[in-house]
């Protein structure tokens, strides 16, 4: 199910030619009048000119109608004429839509630096405004014309026994960290929300899904996560299903953007316990999922937990390293920051077989927190190194 | 010339089966009564043995007659067996040399986690004890018996037409990171100088060489920079040549460990200007020379300066990125956060052929940095990627 499921919203992909050939590459999510809606933006301060113009539309506010997406272009570093291009990219969404450009959110994913080609962009928008359809199919096409180094289209859904169901698409594939790389998600659910719960909802769905991955270390320009709620089902819902629905769908979301992750070969989970507070414990996976070293020596399926020993000592304390447990796939390999014998040929041919957990033990802390990330390949560095 | 180069020190490097075959990997760097000696070492918190013990003993004592260093194993992570080893390595060099074991320094690199096997580290010191000499051979088997995945040996010297000298090794071929990461180097003079202005010109001349060269932001257990000086040139040096000299050496050093970085194909120096202080300015160069998409465009010879805005955006004041004037090799490619017209395919050319300078103004500050990295390349990954 895609953002079109749930009851409210219509949804189309075009191929408006700012990407080669006849990949889609605009899309538009309409939702009907009272939309709710909420956004978590990136932190990056070259934010793009989108996330400028949607973050000041969110700020007006509470109602959203319609987000304009595209791909082929982020819109970032591009100056005063990318400012006028996505307020450009609102106006044309708002005029098809019948409601204020500042019910309008504007997502650009693509090459920073390069200017939109506007003319294009905006029969785009034209051309998917008459397209507009609900259905799975619509859906689809939107998920599509969001992607970029994506190799799949990213949907999930929720359906609750209570009548209301989430919907979701998303693309990232790589250049995925916390606070969130290089990557767009719509949300949609027919329950009654206003701004406040959806807020609180989104922020909390954020943390657990898409803040867990780190993939490279690279916090980019024009990251974007929306959350539309239309109402349209008429019903009020427990606002903690709520909540467990848009984290799930997030969740679904991340997972699938690891499995994703450009050239990667396998997805790693990091798990810390005992940390301080759960904020310490991210902070110490992140270190370990931001190590070059680490994440070659899982692409080799290498079960070399010293480098992630060095790793943890640049942000852990002496007593936490000095004190750590690590397991690789459930096999002890270091107990109080020392060697413990193992298998090594066993451990290393199970490593082998694919995705795996890291388990770094580090004090009596009641801190907690799984970072997701990926392996370092060479194809990863052949990916990124081709001219854009 | 070599650590031996100055007088009043002698060196030996031998073959002790730490490492596999006959390669060299204990050696010795020994100096007269009365040498000063300091030391910067790794902020890991993760620290090695052999670093912890080499503090103590700076703490105890200004004399430093010898530095006792081993490749093949980091003695890190290896728990009080470990501290026991870089103990009895100082008394064996100690009880050699004839000196308290509080005047020896101890040096380890290599594998994370593995025991050093004692038996082998003891007689190879004996060995090399056995072997002290001056000259430029005796110094050159030193510099290569602390080699690890470095493909050449580093030395570097430096003379004073008043009369004294400095001569340094080091190792360190990947894992390089600011703070010194996997790097170890010993740094001889015979120059008159007590402890408090060796720190001054140590501390400097570190603050300008290895601290600007950041490979793959990963930061070790292990990094150590031992400056000592003898004396036996018998005459109290101009500060500021000697301050010069040192920094002069160990740039020399640093430029031969980027040359050399684990399956790099070029190095790329970052330059930053306008920032608001210097340690901004390279808070901002790193941040840029961390970015693992930065550094895959440069394998690629792409000019891709968006990625360099994404980078610095996770760091930068958002009025620094909008005014940010980038170059590839002397070629404007942005002004002002935004693409200027350029001859891309000449660039991407002049790119290909090599090592190529990338500069950032960010602003009217008086800040400025250079940092020092290379390209991420498929071979590192492989290389890394290696069980150990």
């Amino acid at each position: 199910m895609s953002v079109t499921g749930p009851r409210g919203f219509t949804s189309a992909g075009v191929a408006a030619g700012i990407k080669a050939g006849d990949a889609l590459d605009v899309a538009l999510v309409v939702g009907g009048e009272g939309t709710q809606g909420t956004a978590v933006f990136t932190v990056n301060t070259a934010a793009a000119a989108p996330v400028e113009l949607s973050r000041r539309h969110l700020a007006a506010t509470a109602t959203v109608r319609a987000v304009v997406l595209n791909s082929g272009g982020a819109n970032a570093a591009t100056g005063q004429a990318g400012d006028e291009t996505a307020a450009m990219m609102a106006q044309a969404t708002a005029n098809r839509v019948g409601c204020d450009p500042s019910q309008v959110l504007v997502c650009s994913t693509g090459t920073i630096g390069s200017p939109l080609p506007r003319i294009e962009v905006l029969a785009g928008i034209e051309a998917a405004a008459d397209r507009l359809a609900g259905g799975e199919a619509a859906g689809l096409m939107a998920a599509q014309a969001i992607m970029t180094t994506d190799g799949v289209p990213k949907q999930a859904s929720y359906e609750s026994s209570a009548g209301w169901s989430v919907g979701a698409m998303a693309k990232g594939a790589g250049m995925i960290r916390p606070d969130m790389a290089t990557m767009l998600a719509v949300i949609t659910t027919d329950a009654v929300a206003g701004q406040p719960e959806l807020e609180s909802v989104l922020r909390n769905a954020v943390d657990h899904s898409f803040h867990e991955l780190n993939i490279d270390g690279c916090c980019s320009t024009n990251d974007t996560v929306v959350l539309l709620a239309s109402g349209a089902a008429g019903m009020t819902p427990d606002i903690e299903e709520l909540r467990d629905a848009v984290a799930t769908v997030c969740r679904d979301l991340a997972e699938q953007m690891a499995a994703d992750a450009e050239g990667a070969s396998r997805v790693v989970v990091i798990h810390v316990t005992g940390a301080a507070n759960d904020l310490a414990a991210r902070h110490l996976g992140r270190a370990v999922a931001d190590s070059a070293l680490v994440r070659s020596a899982f692409y080799g399926g290498d079960p070399n937990w010293g480098r992630i020993i060095g790793a943890l000592g640049n942000v852990a304390a002496p007593a936490e390293v000095d004190g750590a447990d690590i397991d690789f796939a459930g096999v002890a390999v270091a107990r109080s920051g020392v060697a413990v014998e193992c298998d090594e040929d066993a451990l290393a041919a199970r490593l082998a077989t694919g995705d795996f957990t890291v388990a770094i033990s580090l004090g009596d802390g009641p801190g907690a927190a799984h970072v997701m990330t990926t392996d370092l390949t060479p194809e990863y560095v052949r990916f990124n190194g081709e001219r854009s």
